[in-house]
Protein backbone atom coordinates (compact mmCIF):
# COMPACT_ATOMS: atom_id res chain seq x y z
CA UNK A 1 0.00 0.00 0.00
CA UNK A 2 1.03 3.45 -0.94
CA UNK A 3 0.12 7.16 0.96
CA UNK A 4 -0.44 9.83 -2.08
CA UNK A 5 -0.27 12.75 -0.63
CA UNK A 6 -0.74 16.19 -2.18
CA UNK A 7 -0.57 20.23 -1.01
CA UNK A 8 -3.22 21.88 -3.59
CA UNK A 9 -4.54 25.55 -3.81
CA UNK A 10 -7.87 25.12 -1.75
CA UNK A 11 -10.05 26.41 -4.44
CA UNK A 12 -9.05 22.95 -6.37
CA UNK A 13 -10.15 20.79 -3.89
CA UNK A 14 -14.01 20.48 -5.25
CA UNK A 15 -12.14 19.75 -8.53
CA UNK A 16 -10.50 17.28 -7.09
CA UNK A 17 -12.84 15.33 -5.32
CA UNK A 18 -15.31 15.02 -8.56
CA UNK A 19 -11.81 13.46 -10.37
CA UNK A 20 -11.16 11.14 -7.68
CA UNK A 21 -14.84 10.06 -6.82
CA UNK A 22 -14.89 8.84 -11.62
CA UNK A 23 -12.15 6.87 -10.18
CA UNK A 24 -13.00 3.02 -10.21
CA UNK A 25 -12.80 1.75 -6.35
CA UNK A 26 -11.28 5.05 -5.26
CA UNK A 27 -10.58 3.94 -1.51
CA UNK A 28 -11.30 7.85 0.00
CA UNK A 29 -9.63 10.98 0.56
CA UNK A 30 -8.57 12.98 4.00
CA UNK A 31 -8.30 16.63 3.84
CA UNK A 32 -6.06 18.75 6.15
CA UNK A 33 -6.71 22.63 6.30
CA UNK A 34 -2.97 23.96 6.46
CA UNK A 35 -0.91 26.89 6.03
CA UNK A 36 1.76 27.37 3.77
CA UNK A 37 5.30 29.60 3.45
CA UNK A 38 8.30 29.77 1.02
CA UNK A 39 11.61 31.72 0.94
CA UNK A 40 10.71 34.98 0.21
CA UNK A 41 11.30 35.50 -3.36
CA UNK A 42 13.33 38.73 -3.18
CA UNK A 43 15.40 38.74 -0.20
CA UNK A 44 16.84 42.03 -0.06
CA UNK A 45 13.50 43.97 -0.74
CA UNK A 46 10.16 42.94 1.40
CA UNK A 47 6.96 44.16 -0.10
CA UNK A 48 3.96 44.63 2.38
CA UNK A 49 2.89 41.67 -0.14
CA UNK A 50 5.21 39.33 0.90
CA UNK A 51 4.49 39.73 5.01
CA UNK A 52 1.39 39.52 4.17
CA UNK A 53 1.49 36.45 2.01
CA UNK A 54 3.80 34.58 4.40
CA UNK A 55 1.21 32.34 5.19
CA UNK A 56 -0.74 31.27 2.52
CA UNK A 57 -4.13 28.60 2.93
CA UNK A 58 -3.31 25.29 1.47
CA UNK A 59 -5.36 21.96 1.51
CA UNK A 60 -3.58 18.68 2.31
CA UNK A 61 -5.13 15.68 0.80
CA UNK A 62 -4.14 11.96 1.55
CA UNK A 63 -5.21 9.04 -0.39
CA UNK A 64 -3.92 5.41 0.68
CA UNK A 65 -3.78 3.28 -2.19
CA UNK A 66 -2.71 0.25 -3.59
CA UNK A 67 0.62 -0.12 -5.84
CA UNK A 68 -0.94 -0.01 -8.97
CA UNK A 69 -3.41 2.39 -8.65
CA UNK A 70 -0.78 5.54 -7.77
CA UNK A 71 -0.13 6.61 -11.23
CA UNK A 72 -4.02 6.89 -12.08
CA UNK A 73 -4.55 9.20 -8.64
CA UNK A 74 -1.46 11.12 -9.23
CA UNK A 75 -2.40 12.19 -12.86
CA UNK A 76 -6.23 13.16 -11.84
CA UNK A 77 -4.67 15.38 -8.92
CA UNK A 78 -2.37 16.84 -10.98
CA UNK A 79 -5.18 17.85 -13.95
CA UNK A 80 -7.63 18.69 -11.73
CA UNK A 81 -5.48 21.07 -9.77
CA UNK A 82 -2.92 22.16 -12.37
CA UNK A 83 -3.43 25.77 -13.22
CA UNK A 84 0.41 26.63 -14.39
CA UNK A 85 1.25 28.92 -12.16
CA UNK A 86 3.49 28.65 -9.20
CA UNK A 87 1.84 27.70 -5.93
CA UNK A 88 0.06 24.90 -7.35
CA UNK A 89 1.75 22.62 -5.26
CA UNK A 90 3.37 18.73 -4.51
CA UNK A 91 1.99 15.59 -5.25
CA UNK A 92 4.08 13.06 -3.14
CA UNK A 93 3.84 8.97 -2.56
CA UNK A 94 5.13 7.30 0.98
CA UNK A 95 5.35 3.29 1.23
CA UNK A 96 2.95 2.21 3.59
CA UNK A 97 4.57 -1.02 5.65
CA UNK A 98 1.21 -2.02 6.88
CA UNK A 99 -2.56 -1.10 7.10
CA UNK A 100 -5.42 -2.90 8.81
CA UNK A 101 -9.29 -2.06 8.56
CA UNK A 102 -10.56 -0.71 12.14
CA UNK A 103 -13.87 -2.10 11.34
CA UNK A 104 -12.80 -5.74 11.47
CA UNK A 105 -8.78 -5.46 12.40
CA UNK A 106 -8.16 -7.06 8.73
CA UNK A 107 -5.00 -6.30 7.14
CA UNK A 108 -4.75 -5.35 3.72
CA UNK B 1 11.21 3.94 14.91
CA UNK B 2 7.73 4.26 13.19
CA UNK B 3 4.71 6.22 13.00
CA UNK B 4 1.60 4.65 13.56
CA UNK B 5 -1.71 6.84 11.87
CA UNK B 6 -4.88 5.97 12.22
CA UNK B 7 -8.34 7.75 10.54
CA UNK B 8 -10.85 7.01 13.73
CA UNK B 9 -14.23 8.81 14.15
CA UNK B 10 -14.23 11.68 16.06
CA UNK B 11 -16.45 10.28 18.94
CA UNK B 12 -14.02 7.43 19.70
CA UNK B 13 -10.98 9.90 20.58
CA UNK B 14 -12.01 10.17 24.48
CA UNK B 15 -11.83 6.25 24.40
CA UNK B 16 -8.56 6.22 22.42
CA UNK B 17 -6.59 8.48 25.18
CA UNK B 18 -7.88 6.33 27.76
CA UNK B 19 -6.25 3.34 25.87
CA UNK B 20 -3.50 4.76 24.96
CA UNK B 21 -2.74 5.89 28.12
CA UNK B 22 -3.13 2.51 29.89
CA UNK B 23 0.21 1.40 27.57
CA UNK B 24 3.42 1.20 29.96
CA UNK B 25 5.95 3.67 28.24
CA UNK B 26 3.41 5.07 26.23
CA UNK B 27 4.93 7.93 23.97
CA UNK B 28 2.07 10.05 23.17
CA UNK B 29 -0.34 11.27 20.35
CA UNK B 30 -0.66 14.19 17.84
CA UNK B 31 -4.41 14.47 16.99
CA UNK B 32 -5.63 15.85 13.52
CA UNK B 33 -8.97 17.54 13.01
CA UNK B 34 -9.43 16.46 9.26
CA UNK B 35 -11.91 16.01 7.31
CA UNK B 36 -13.01 12.91 4.66
CA UNK B 37 -14.88 11.89 1.34
CA UNK B 38 -15.13 8.64 -0.15
CA UNK B 39 -16.66 7.06 -3.84
CA UNK B 40 -20.74 7.60 -3.85
CA UNK B 41 -21.82 4.38 -2.73
CA UNK B 42 -24.34 4.87 -5.31
CA UNK B 43 -23.59 6.20 -8.38
CA UNK B 44 -27.04 6.24 -10.15
CA UNK B 45 -28.92 7.90 -7.89
CA UNK B 46 -27.55 10.70 -5.49
CA UNK B 47 -29.22 11.46 -2.47
CA UNK B 48 -29.20 14.45 -0.44
CA UNK B 49 -27.93 12.21 2.15
CA UNK B 50 -24.82 11.73 -0.30
CA UNK B 51 -24.65 15.17 -0.43
CA UNK B 52 -24.45 16.22 3.01
CA UNK B 53 -22.22 13.49 3.64
CA UNK B 54 -19.59 14.09 1.25
CA UNK B 55 -17.34 15.62 3.84
CA UNK B 56 -17.66 13.75 6.55
CA UNK B 57 -15.71 14.85 10.33
CA UNK B 58 -13.11 12.96 11.22
CA UNK B 59 -9.74 12.85 13.81
CA UNK B 60 -6.30 11.97 12.27
CA UNK B 61 -3.78 10.28 15.25
CA UNK B 62 -0.44 10.13 14.71
CA UNK B 63 2.32 7.83 17.15
CA UNK B 64 5.89 7.61 16.85
CA UNK B 65 6.97 4.34 18.62
CA UNK B 66 9.65 2.11 18.81
CA UNK B 67 8.97 -1.17 16.51
CA UNK B 68 8.15 -3.49 19.21
CA UNK B 69 5.39 -1.32 20.34
CA UNK B 70 3.44 -1.12 17.37
CA UNK B 71 1.49 -4.57 17.65
CA UNK B 72 0.42 -3.26 20.67
CA UNK B 73 -0.60 0.31 20.18
CA UNK B 74 -2.32 -1.28 16.60
CA UNK B 75 -4.51 -3.05 18.95
CA UNK B 76 -5.43 -0.56 21.06
CA UNK B 77 -6.60 1.29 18.52
CA UNK B 78 -8.63 -1.02 17.22
CA UNK B 79 -10.13 -1.83 19.61
CA UNK B 80 -10.95 1.54 21.51
CA UNK B 81 -12.50 3.06 17.82
CA UNK B 82 -14.45 -0.39 16.41
CA UNK B 83 -17.97 0.18 16.34
CA UNK B 84 -18.15 -3.06 13.40
CA UNK B 85 -19.56 -0.06 10.88
CA UNK B 86 -18.09 1.32 7.90
CA UNK B 87 -16.31 4.13 8.46
CA UNK B 88 -14.63 3.22 11.45
CA UNK B 89 -11.43 4.15 9.55
CA UNK B 90 -7.98 2.61 8.99
CA UNK B 91 -4.72 2.19 11.10
CA UNK B 92 -1.17 2.40 8.95
CA UNK B 93 2.30 2.50 9.92
CA UNK B 94 4.98 4.26 8.18
CA UNK B 95 8.92 3.83 8.99
CA UNK B 96 10.96 6.13 9.87
CA UNK B 97 14.29 7.00 8.72
CA UNK B 98 15.57 8.99 11.65
CA UNK B 99 14.27 10.78 14.82
CA UNK B 100 15.45 13.32 17.11
CA UNK B 101 14.37 15.15 20.28
CA UNK B 102 13.88 18.49 20.06
CA UNK B 103 14.87 19.43 23.73
CA UNK B 104 18.58 18.22 23.63
CA UNK B 105 18.97 17.25 19.67
CA UNK B 106 19.33 13.56 20.85
CA UNK B 107 18.67 10.49 17.96
CA UNK B 108 16.56 7.76 18.94
CA UNK C 1 13.41 12.70 -1.22
CA UNK C 2 12.64 13.40 2.13
CA UNK C 3 9.72 14.43 4.64
CA UNK C 4 10.75 16.08 7.69
CA UNK C 5 8.36 16.48 9.68
CA UNK C 6 8.51 18.33 13.47
CA UNK C 7 6.30 18.48 16.49
CA UNK C 8 6.82 22.02 18.27
CA UNK C 9 5.90 24.40 20.51
CA UNK C 10 3.24 26.84 18.56
CA UNK C 11 4.99 30.31 20.24
CA UNK C 12 8.29 29.00 18.24
CA UNK C 13 6.87 28.50 14.45
CA UNK C 14 7.50 32.44 13.70
CA UNK C 15 11.66 31.81 14.87
CA UNK C 16 11.47 28.53 13.11
CA UNK C 17 10.49 30.37 9.70
CA UNK C 18 12.88 32.98 10.25
CA UNK C 19 15.67 29.92 10.41
CA UNK C 20 14.31 28.19 7.27
CA UNK C 21 13.81 31.06 4.97
CA UNK C 22 17.49 32.07 5.78
CA UNK C 23 18.63 28.84 4.33
CA UNK C 24 19.48 28.80 0.95
CA UNK C 25 17.20 27.22 -1.52
CA UNK C 26 15.03 26.31 1.36
CA UNK C 27 11.97 24.81 -0.37
CA UNK C 28 8.92 25.80 1.86
CA UNK C 29 6.85 24.41 4.72
CA UNK C 30 3.41 23.42 5.10
CA UNK C 31 2.28 24.09 8.79
CA UNK C 32 -0.83 22.53 10.96
CA UNK C 33 -2.47 22.86 13.90
CA UNK C 34 -2.42 20.02 15.99
CA UNK C 35 -3.33 18.78 19.50
CA UNK C 36 -1.19 16.54 21.67
CA UNK C 37 -1.25 14.55 24.44
CA UNK C 38 1.54 12.01 26.49
CA UNK C 39 0.97 9.81 29.54
CA UNK C 40 -0.06 11.75 32.71
CA UNK C 41 3.15 12.43 34.38
CA UNK C 42 1.77 11.32 37.33
CA UNK C 43 -0.11 8.30 36.93
CA UNK C 44 -1.88 7.55 40.81
CA UNK C 45 -2.62 11.19 41.44
CA UNK C 46 -3.99 13.19 38.87
CA UNK C 47 -4.38 16.94 39.57
CA UNK C 48 -6.88 19.89 37.88
CA UNK C 49 -3.75 20.64 35.76
CA UNK C 50 -3.08 17.61 34.58
CA UNK C 51 -6.49 17.00 33.27
CA UNK C 52 -6.42 20.77 32.09
CA UNK C 53 -3.52 19.85 30.01
CA UNK C 54 -4.69 16.05 28.49
CA UNK C 55 -4.61 18.15 25.42
CA UNK C 56 -1.87 20.69 24.29
CA UNK C 57 -1.96 22.97 21.04
CA UNK C 58 1.20 22.13 19.32
CA UNK C 59 2.31 22.88 15.75
CA UNK C 60 3.56 20.46 12.92
CA UNK C 61 5.59 21.57 10.61
CA UNK C 62 6.30 19.29 7.03
CA UNK C 63 9.42 20.05 5.04
CA UNK C 64 10.02 18.53 1.72
CA UNK C 65 13.45 18.00 1.04
CA UNK C 66 16.51 16.57 -1.13
CA UNK C 67 18.62 14.32 1.17
CA UNK C 68 21.95 16.73 1.19
CA UNK C 69 19.33 19.27 3.49
CA UNK C 70 17.84 16.90 5.57
CA UNK C 71 20.95 17.85 8.29
CA UNK C 72 20.74 21.30 7.72
CA UNK C 73 16.98 21.79 8.11
CA UNK C 74 16.74 19.36 11.24
CA UNK C 75 20.00 21.50 12.51
CA UNK C 76 17.66 24.58 12.16
CA UNK C 77 14.56 23.36 13.01
CA UNK C 78 15.99 21.96 16.23
CA UNK C 79 18.15 25.65 16.88
CA UNK C 80 15.03 27.71 16.73
CA UNK C 81 12.75 25.54 18.92
CA UNK C 82 14.91 24.15 21.76
CA UNK C 83 14.12 25.59 24.78
CA UNK C 84 15.63 22.75 26.88
CA UNK C 85 12.29 21.87 28.50
CA UNK C 86 10.08 18.92 28.08
CA UNK C 87 7.52 19.42 25.38
CA UNK C 88 10.04 20.99 22.77
CA UNK C 89 8.78 18.23 20.69
CA UNK C 90 10.56 15.74 17.85
CA UNK C 91 11.97 15.99 14.46
CA UNK C 92 11.70 13.06 12.23
CA UNK C 93 12.08 11.95 8.07
CA UNK C 94 10.66 10.10 6.31
CA UNK C 95 11.79 8.78 2.79
CA UNK C 96 9.75 9.64 -0.42
CA UNK C 97 8.98 7.30 -2.63
CA UNK C 98 8.45 9.93 -5.67
CA UNK C 99 7.48 13.54 -6.06
CA UNK C 100 5.47 15.54 -8.88
CA UNK C 101 5.24 19.25 -9.42
CA UNK C 102 1.52 19.91 -10.05
CA UNK C 103 2.27 22.81 -12.03
CA UNK C 104 3.57 21.11 -14.76
CA UNK C 105 3.26 16.98 -13.76
CA UNK C 106 7.81 17.39 -13.87
CA UNK C 107 9.31 14.36 -11.41
CA UNK C 108 12.15 15.66 -8.74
Amino acid sequence: MKEIRAIIRPNRLSRLREALRAIPNFPGVTVFNVKGFTAPSSVDRRSLRDELTDFTDKVMVCVLAEGDMVETIRAAMIEACQTGQIGDGLVWVVDIQSMHRVRDGSAY
